[in-house]
């Protein structure tokens, strides 16, 4: 994942209503255009059924590029790649890949940025 | 916002489940009761559908006039007025706005507050 | 609970729909099999609807013991137990009890903690 030494903010999205997968990338467009350079680093994690968001195919495709062409880093969770027999190859541009999105969170949080679960 | 040194507990709302809105406030209530003034400072974000318990005619209007009686300050999201086309005036009395649920979070957090995603 | 200089883990569990705290225990295993000892030590708080998967008869206890067996705690919240009528005898063997599951996870987080929402 992208390092540095500035805070940043990991959001977790693991919900399966697209409603609340809409919710969550819409809250990290405001946070974005809140804070602009303040906010530091702005990680969206996706695990579980939020792995849909960063899809081949996914209805809120454009949204994640828009917020990707912000400088908005995509980690999706390889234990929910391989639990749904998905290989890398079925992510959207851009999106990386982290061991467990869950020790990515823990990880982040212990470096001292915000955790936003919307 | 409340300005203070001592460290709060920020409560973050954005469900549309009346079930889950009840819960939050629960929430509110129980750490007060358990922790007391210990809890320092507590605020309930509300943003999105959250925004709902906050509003003129919300059906949880007083068991949020009771949390702002023990000095729970209530912060709605003016991103979330904006979308959908309301004024300050739909709030109930006292409720605060910020200019974005989620930047009034990572503000928190990085002041030293503890997170809670009822 | 457990006390410990060692960073450690805090996951809030307080979801009533089944696949969701399926989720939250999964997330859990995961972050043990991929942090291993790096988790230090890990806590589930149940409280609200999450308090079903410790209670006698969860469909989820064999998911509760194993998690448990690997050193991860369980607390489930006192109020909550109050509020539904339960006795600490209907909860699973091993799973202590805190006060108030919010204050639980407010604590842990001073203490430096990291906090997950799955």
């Amino acid at each position: 994942m992208v390092e540095g030494s500035r805070p940043g903010v990991v959001v977790h999205l693991d919900e399966a209503d697209p409603a609340r997968q809409r919710l969550a990338l819409a809250n990290v467009a405001n946070l974005l255009a809140d804070l602009g350079p303040a906010a530091g680093l702005v990680e969206l994690v996706v695990n579980g059924p939020g792995l849909d968001v960063a899809l081949q195919g996914s209805p809120l495709a454009g949204d994640l590029a828009a917020l990707q062409g912000q400088g908005v880093v995509v980690a999706a969770c390889a234990n929910t790649l391989a639990a749904r027999g998905l290989e890398r190859s079925a992510l959207l541009p851009g999106v990386h890949v982290v061991p467990a999105g869950v020790s990515e969170l823990v990880r982040r949080q212990r470096e001292g940025w915000a955790y936003l679960r919307p």
